[in-house]
């Protein structure tokens, strides 16, 4: 997605540890025209599946979803990092790693809001090392849900997620992919 | 607002705790449909006022000031509960106590995402002890910004949180709010 490319370009800042910030327009400050722009991407790529709902998890993935949801007039569920009093009884469970946090977490999805006859859509913001998209694909089958596929929109393409989600036969749409940033220069896919 | 009583008469769940389930349509499941009403409506009670910035905090009400900021064209801020290693250096500080999860936290926003120029709405999903607004107003004077007013889906009117605000001189636009749930059967002012 050129626009998405060219906004990477203008506004990321490579940091030490391989983290690419892009907080002043995805996921702290975030550019809501550029959303519906990702919306209509998706829909696009994604064009004649059938799906139902949108599946994400908290909290960087939760705005993208929603803008991204209009196009495909769907409900949006986003998993949560910590367990509630909101939420009490059944849940489906996944262990996640976290490369922004370094920390391994639980996500947890209420089992009323995953049906076997669901067709889902996960969105979320990165793919590094899969960890996240692997949980809510696990989530996913033990609901009996059907994953449709995932949309990132931005995979940085030397951590081993991308290969690791392909490698599974998961349907994987990611509008950037960044293969090297190592010098300090994003250079897409 | 009409539509959003009628649907938590439908499907909300008053719980032990004075918890007030809204899960399967605001902030678990997400009606997407339900979240562009809301986003008319606020748009509709703060006409003529001159907001150029939503600011929310993670996680709940991320996905419906997303929707919300699109009726104003606004970008949208989130406050964050945790410091990750992708921010750094300076930000905007508060401290919240959680009704839902029992605890404190500190909620930081990074100090280029808000400038003295910006006229700022808040938008949350629940207004309970009134915490977690007084905070992003704390952080919002902290920068110099103008805080225009602050945009609630439901207020649980039998907590403090609804007076505080109001009594700070703070224009709160609440488009539900419940007054009693202490038998069960929810009552709106």
């Amino acid at each position: 997605m050129e626009l998405l490319k060219e906004r990477i370009l203008k506004d990321g800042i490579v940091k030490e540890g391989n983290v690419l910030k892009v907080d002043s327009f995805l996921n702290h400050r975030m550019d809501i025209n550029l959303f519906q722009e990702i919306g209509k991407e998706f829909k696009k790529r994604f064009e004649g599946e059938e799906i139902n709902k949108i599946l994400t998890v908290e909290a960087s993935g939760i705005g993208i979803a929603c803008v991204v949801a209009q196009y495909f007039n769907v409900p949006v569920v986003f998993a949560k990092k910590n367990s509630t009093k909101n939420i009490a009884g059944d849940v489906y469970r996944a262990k996640v790693e976290s490369f922004t946090h370094g920390r391994v977490y639980d996500v947890i999805v209420a089992k009323e809001y995953l049906k076997p006859e669901d067709k889902v859509l996960v969105i979320d913001d990165f793919l590094a090392n899969g960890c996240a998209l692997l949980g809510l694909a696990e989530i996913i089958e033990n609901s009996g849900a059907t994953l449709v596929g995932a949309g990132i929109v931005i995979e940085k393409g030397f951590q081993s997620g991308g290969k690791l989600i392909r490698d599974k036969g998961i349907r994987l749409e990611s509008l950037a992919i960044v293969d090297d940033m190592s010098d300090g220069n994003i250079k897409f896919r």
